[in-house]
């Protein structure tokens, strides 16, 4: 049986996502909200990890992508398996995919696949293989032209959903001294004249 | 049989409500993006047409509530039956509630529900009963304080989205000076200065 991890946040999505992939005889599904994935990230067990982008571009996506507590032993056994993790993303959000990617993603699905597209990649990661699904193969060329870092593309997250300096830096648990660096160096990169003109162009390539 | 259309704009989340749905005995599914859901609104039969609150923000909503052929009838058979529509909203959004309750929504799901919820509100609403989750109920309350008509709520939609006035025009098929119009009444009725005031407010306040 291949235990499958299915991370949305919003409930009734998530639960769609289990009763799709758990229909599969080789599947068994838990669902969780981003929140819950990331709180008892190595206390869940999992062989695949299936993620939104949407909601992993708020998540220390690395966590996900992190070892585990093996499939089927009792807490505290101190053994771990690695976890592999499939994101899904759309084919118009390069940066999400790179995000993804810079994290440790093994598996790439479109949000626009068909069903039978998702378990097949679930099966492949399982398996230890890598898979990207034939319809975002342009995203991945585009996602290798984002001039931005994973960490980057995080602090300006953050800024385009109207977060200042301070709540940046608590959030990302960063000095505000830093962010400002991190916000210097995301408006130079991108071409922009400030930061508004920074989110802008990032969101109109897809990198946001 | 209880017919189901599920609409979403993302396959692979609207193939999962499918599943979920599909998996009850007394129902069967079909699952449709928005554009076309609205495109053949008439031509789709189903008793009961569930659908995401961020879709139908963007849809002409009453083609969904409204008529349609029969359930097992040959196209062409020129009978009609109402077809009811039931939303899935988040709490926080009071507007998209109000939206799909003046375009004539019976059912209100919220979409932190479990499955449990949503199919019971399915079969309430295709027994012709109007059905609201008890977590929407104060949600329900905030919705009938949201001071924006339906119209203004997807005027004000467009114009978050970075639509300007032609192009918000075009859109929903109105004059410019129309559009003109509803842009003041919105600004005069949420208090705002101007309007990416009036954007903020409203996006505060969740009408958008």
């Amino acid at each position: 049986m291949i235990r499958v991890l299915l991370v949305h946040d919003v409930r009734i999505l998530r639960c769609g996502l289990a009763a799709l992939v758990g229909s599969e005889p080789d599947m068994e599904t838990e669902a969780v909200s981003g929140k819950e994935a990331t709180r008892s990230a190595r206390a869940l067990r999992a062989d695949v990890c299936v993620a939104d982008a949407d909601v992993t571009g708020r998540l220390p996506l690395h966590e996900l992508a992190g070892p585990a507590r093996a499939p089927h032993d009792p807490p505290g056994s101190g053994r771990e398996v690695p976890r592999r993790l499939l994101v899904l993303v759309s084919q118009h959000c390069p940066g999400a995919l790179r995000r993804a990617l810079d994290a440790g993603a093994r598996g790439f699905v479109c949000k626009d696949a068909l069903p039978e597209q998702l378990v097949t990649g679930i099966r492949r990661v399982a398996a230890g293989e890598r898979f990207v699904d034939n319809a975002l193969a342009g995203t991945v060329l585009r996602a290798s032209e984002v001039p931005l870092s994973a960490r980057e593309l995080t602090v300006l997250s953050a800024a385009a959903e109207g977060a200042g300096i301070t709540e940046i830096a608590r959030r990302l648990g960063l000095s505000a001294g830093t962010v400002r660096n991190y916000m210097s160096a995301i408006t130079r990169k991108t071409g922009a004249r400030n930061r508004v003109d920074a989110i802008r162009i990032s969101q109109g390539a897809g990198w946001l």
